[in-house]
């Protein structure tokens, strides 16, 4: 069934991004206010140049492990996983796989399509469309 | 291939449980600390009462929406939605989405035995065993 459905099916259409210059506090209260898990970070020409998820900025503003006045930039992922909103959802789920740790998937990828981003697929997303 | 599969080949066994007493804003931190997306709420004898989660705390903890020393009691859900270690992975994902509403699916349940927690799945694991 994976195999049928395309990531533009499922994925998240609006999606919320924020500047590598963006105060790490202030990114994640963009997190936490929109209910999202990741943010694709996004130059001055809207190009994708990283991502920071929820669960890793909470993790280090609550040991600390920041600097006061870090910025997204110098925290984010760099080398970000990202699929085509024509791929299927099989590929999206090896690509979860082969990219993640290994007891940890990549929860969200950022869906690209002629250098611009179309939107967002998550896990939950694919598992909203198994039950159809 | 998901009704071959059981949760408690693929659930978290280490969960980490937050008191009905505690202040909405540790359990927060302690969701942070970990890495978790959500915490069973259990009374003295271990007793599943209820489940808060990051998205929910993080949210209403960011818009100012809790009082001064709210504590997890007042803010969790009580109607907890739990599987079997012995369900299969199929009936646990028609279960996430049945239970959610209608763009979002429950991202954990809780896996219970003989009133006991035995373990915590989230759809991550489900994706993780689709690649196998």
């Amino acid at each position: 069934m994976l195999e049928k459905l395309k990531v533009k099916d499922v994925m998240t259409r609006n999606v919320i991004t924020v500047p590598p210059s963006e105060d790490v506090v202030f990114a994640f209260e963009k997190l936490m206010k929109h209910r999202v898990s990741s943010l694709p970070v996004v130059d001055n020409n809207d190009i994708l140049v990283g991502i920071v998820t929820a669960t890793d900025l909470g993790h280090n503003l609550i040991l600390d492990n920041y600097e006061l006045g870090t910025i997204v930039e110098k925290v984010m992922v760099k080398d970000v996983v990202y699929v085509s909103p024509e791929d299927d959802l099989l590929t999206t789920v090896q690509k979860m796989n082969e990219f993640g740790s290994e007891n940890e998937i990549i929860n969200q990828l950022v869906v690209i399509e002629d250098h611009e981003i179309k939107g967002i697929i998550s896990d939950g997303d694919i598992i909203r469309a198994i039950k159809a």
